[in-house]
């Protein structure tokens, strides 16, 4: 069986007075914030198909509230069994130590299957030095090897996509600042190597007086489709009481994938239930991973940076619904 | 029957328990957030009797966020029905066009009598050259016409008196900046012809160290009584966690308005339920209209920025109220 | 019966399910906000055993949103007795009257048997001019005395020691800002007369990147055991959505209470329910006070900066969890 | 002979060196900031031709650092008696002694002769409530009558046109907030009776990245030319060591002032001599007022906060600058 | 010889031209930035009659820009031998050396002969934790013991009273936050023993809209005369580009000098000449000491935080100023 | 002759009365302000040796505020010719027109020599979307060639060193955020191709409580020695009044340029004379270019960001103060 040969999807139909093109999954919160003994919160997670059943990085932030990534496996995508201990990276070549000496702060993950192996990006403070995107790769979800990181500090949402494009890796990020920043524009950036990225577009910007207005950052891995790449995204607006981050879909063109091919101005999902509205931070809705079976999507998301949540819809409306269809 | 012939009040006696001179409505949010296919959220809405039943004009954000104030029709006061489509003013005279070439941003609307007609002013982004107040008129809630803005940017909560006082049309407003406003005062201004605005005079200031410490606006419509105008206001505290807006309550003198008589120390009503607490901006009471029936008051009021409730009292408790009674 | 001869202690076993050091009082909030009549809300607050019973000074925003501080009893530290009024201090001596002109503003109040009396300490806004430290006493809790303030503007968070150490009293405080202050360490002061104050210590600053990583101010009275005295205090974490307030332990040598013989890591409590989450300031725990019993200890604590709750456990559980164990 | 006879404008002929349409008065600065015996500086000062001879209305800020506006006279325009008190305000009607209440804080005049007076405009502190726009006139600049204010505050800049267009009084401001406004757009009102305004227009914004981005505020009264109204205006500048105050100009259509025909890229004028760079408030040059005689203009700005200094050029050459030719 | 028998001041007779209380040494600076091989900057500078000539306490910083206090002596007080190394403090007691184990910036002295002995007191960063108020004292300028810091962090301009008042010692201080302070009150505090303190008492706030806006600080050992405590202080001004500190002078009362009994309007001393307007920090005028000698007196400031200068003036007329005669 | 045989260095010996390791020109400015027609500033320069003489990269803010890299020549390397159109760059590869869309706002270059060309590196504002470092090449300062930018934004002081180490290009650079960045350190980055960058390594951050506390940036293109790589750099530091820019001096591991082998603890020149204290921006001193000619070395570096100068040293002497010798 193919090392990521696919278990059903924890999929669910529409339920009656859902008009929109995403649905919340009833059974919400899927993971609890106390999964783990010392577990804080437990949410931004990146789910893939493995092994006939599911595996995951989890962004746990532990009740000393220090941000580090676990592996975690399920059979059906909803139970989840996460490990208590933080994944410990060993090093991909004689250099990736001198990044290593201080590892802390690991948050954020996203899991791209590429190639040949499943790669983690996730938001790295090097060092101490400010978050940057950290790589690294896993065959088995119990090893993990870390590369060096992609980019200089500050970045954060570095996405990586599932096939080359062009001769080159593609990497979407949001450079950033060493805070709450509050500004953010999604770049698409290119690498022969996964080692050195250069050749870097911007993508899209925040727009003004909208669900998106602040900042916007790349979710899950982006997923091809006939229309171009179909990328879930989250964008935040600032409200006169803090941020409140949603989720949108947009399509890049599939060749160059720093041009928006469709946008929607409307978000998909924006915090309304009081598991999104109340927890650690309010009014968050963060897509970090998408499960698709034929024209089926599950779409994992953070909710209030305390719980892991699912909602469900179709990738044909979501091309749609980005295209103000 | 007169346009304004009125339907009875929503209204609802005094729960037992309850020992303020307002009471929250059991059937409250009374608007929800989706009650338009693409309505974010409904709230900050103005009330009026129309026709033997009601009508208002109501701050709809759509899904994009998009701020924009709707026409609505209800029997009761309670159930409404919100048109779809945003109000498109027609313009009042050839002068007016230039003020609407990029009509965005319209919000916190109030509707008062006026003579002849109901007029409508809200927040209002004059082509997208900050917020102030839009002027407009409607006999029939269906078409409406727009007068030339009355002041200069930055302002916010323009409220008209419901008859000329001493010669002179009077509006209430709240000079702002152009962001999250950290201060705000309620000023009063003069007009021979709705047009042309000035003899403005200071009306009241925030206080420090209470609920109204950080800016004040006027409410609905003031309401002539013996006393003086009875005038509802917003005031809002600065927490370490954001503004909390709250209802309070003000005597204005009946010939001098900017003059005030009474004003009570404390609030009417503050974000204490859910609904009010949870939303799209926390901890917001924000009152916009109010029906009256003899002593008898209903109030509507935003919460949350995301629903419409309703509260009711009586005319003389808030007059007592107000003057520390 | 000694003054302070104690009732039962409010005390709930753990509940299955529960498995860290503190675990809540089902009956949460045991004080709701608007338990008087004028209330906006009682929170942090300060029980102390009286009489065989409780008594207790309680930090009561009134709807005008003034902050004072009121006298209460309790048969058994769960059903409050608090008064209407707010506590008069009597001048403790001629010159007490100098800063009594415009008493403003108290709250946050702790008390200490102390030799032969209970000591009030609390955050006085003397005139008008920025928070520091009130002292005062009671023998009844009907009549208080007030002393001269313990420092200079600004400081919050005043909490005397229960016996002198060195032949010194010894108070934990914060120092300030005027504002909603985004920084504070603990220290340690001493003083020969409760009057003059020096030697002042540096005990412990927050850690970066954990939920104290913003300030941390002292809880209840320090708790003396053979291990060194056991400190409850506040963390805070700043997020995007403002402070999170969390509740933590410490122990400092026995006699110079300045040096930290162990701090846990991870937090006692954060705010993860309903009343700790959502209120007039989102995600507070803030404990003021404790009663033990062998080793048994109650912690009161204010929630969401809105109403009064209990947490329990045992005193041997929370030295081993400050030591890491 | 008309009161506004003029006497031989303060002229200088470009000196060698200079290849820019305006340029610097070697008697610079003509007034010192200590030409009263208690003035702390004396700057953004208005003259016009008075009685054969120049009259103006000054900002002198005294040593207390009040700032109030005092008239002056002078035989060639350079050497100035100013009077040592300030302007005290005869009420034009019945109801200005309202906003005379508290009288404080003149500053930043502008003299027009409109019709048949002069009339001066300032920024007002209305009775401390934030700066708006006073209007004022004189016959002799020794009797001074206060109108309304035009304006709710915040406001600043505000200046008359010389004559009224399409039948109504028309004025330039600047609207602004309550502190060192970090932003700022010139707008048009028009007046029937310089009592009431509104017509509110918007003409120019500040131009990112260049001289101009912060703030723009009109300077003297407009020119009435044959290409339209010659603006001198102020541009702001945000460096990351505060801000760059400098002279830019611009057209505006002779019918519709609020259509910009033309507006130069460059500054006219920096601050680059060391009493424009050095002083009170560095980096200002601030005009405030502009004699003419034929083509030749003489523009007296404010240099640094703390002097009065003098430019000379052509008009002629100012359009073409203004157009970019 | 007494210790402190006096050498001639360094006076100068009012020059020609000069009207106000206050006048410059025309050899200003006199002392350069530069005096030290290593000085960068050297100001805010405490001088003291010692041994028939001068001594003082000096801020330097040197070219680290660390910021120190050096001992420096002068026979006429205007020619100044200065330490090249800062001064080792030695412990007053055996708890003092808790205190010194970080012992890094020392800065803005002041000295006051009180009984029996020089005491310097000095803005003393104690182990890093914000400023306070640092107290030691010296017999012959070569060796200084260090006692314990008087009061809590954060404060600033901490200045003794040259004898006992009321039975108690007295300082004046600023209580500060750990940044540029944007605010600044002056108290009052006692001490029966010059280590512990209490009796805190405002003395003087900034007063709105004046050269004394922002904050202010005690500057010099207040001067006993039969009018009252003769203080010379620093105010400050926030401009839109920075701040700017003036000198001004008040009264307090003999018996209790938190009582002003006469504080003058305007400025003694602005920041008018280049040595004041442009240097490390621009527009800075800053007394530290000042010797006196029948009437006249000399005046010690810092100027533009980079070198030492002098002013001269009369009591009598600084009384006279003080109270606005 | 080769490309960049050098004309004599435009040495100056030490002056006398100048001790530090570097000595200013007496001919400073050697570039004014002015010395092109709309030119407002001429800084932040890069000058290399060039066919015998000089050329070099200058920064020309324009008249309107406009910030343009400029080639220019000079005989001596004191008197320049500087073209007065802005560098217009041909693309390196067919997709770089992609990032030359919008060209605007290029500043602060330096150029290397390196292989077999001159490389220019400045801060580019790639089609508005924030700074980063633009790269591109010339042989002859007339024709340039662009490549991509090398990073993401917000990135400033891209300097690249002289020749491959290690097998690879390397870079430093200092990222920033979207405005007056409030941080900043230097990294190290490693390129295969010049086109995409990777390996970042941290070299060196701000000092607290320095001339280097709130950023560090590197100056100059690395000077090669036997003892490590010299690195002139900026340091800044934030006084109440704004930033202070100065020069330092660091010695960089050969093989290993990210590990920091000496720093100086002192500044090598702050701002100082009137011509770095006055100007655009205050208190600048900001180095982009060395020349070298056996131990000597001249310095030029940005004034006040408003003119060119020159300073003059010996590298050993630079070592010495680099180890603190």
């Amino acid at each position: 069986m193919s090392m990521h040969a696919q278990a059903p999807l924890p999929w669910r139909e529409r339920p009656s007075g859902e008009s929109g093109p995403l649905w919340r999954d009833e059974r919400n919160p899927i993971i609890p914030r106390d999964l783990l003994p010392r577990s804080n919160s437990i949410f931004n997670s990146a789910v893939v198909p493995f092994e006939g059943a599911y595996a995951g990085v989890f962004r746990v932030d532990d009740r000393t509230r220090t941000m580090a990534i676990h592996a975690g496996r399920s059979a059906d995508g909803v139970a989840w069994e996460i490990d208590e201990a933080a994944i410990v990276f060993v090093p991909g070549d004689a250099r990736v130590p001198e990044i290593q000496q201080r590892f802390v702060h690991a948050y954020d993950p996203r899991v791209t299957w590429l190639e040949d192996r499943y790669y983690v990006t996730w938001c790295n403070s090097y060092n101490g030095h400010g978050p940057t995107i950290g790589v690294g790769w896993t065959i088995d979800f119990r090893q993990f090897t870390q590369l060096d990181n992609a980019f200089l500090p500050f970045n954060r949402n570095g996405v990586l996509f599932p096939r080359p494009i062009g001769g080159a890796y593609g990497m979407l990020s949001r450079p950033s600042d060493d805070g709450h920043t509050p500004f953010g524009d999604i770049y698409y950036s290119e690498s022969p190597d996964l080692l050195h990225w250069g050749r870097h577009r911007h993508v899209m910007a925040p727009i003004p007086w909208t669900w998106q207005s602040t900042k916007v950052g790349a979710g899950p891995t982006p997923i091809e489709t006939p229309e171009g790449w179909l990328l879930l995204y989250h964008g935040v607006l600032t409200s006169c009481n803090g941020f409140v981050y949603s989720m949108g879909v947009a399509l890049l063109d599939l060749e160059e994938p720093w041009k928006v091919v469709a946008r929607s101005n409307d978000y998909l999902l924006s915090p309304q239930r009081p598991y999104e509205q109340v927890g650690d931070v309010q009014n968050v809705v963060f897509p970090c991973a998408a499960l698709t079976e034929g024209d089926r999507i599950s779409v994992y998301y953070g909710a209030a940076d305390t719980v892991t949540c699912l909602a469900h819809g179709r990738i044909t409306d979501l091309i749609d619904f980005a295209r103000g269809r």
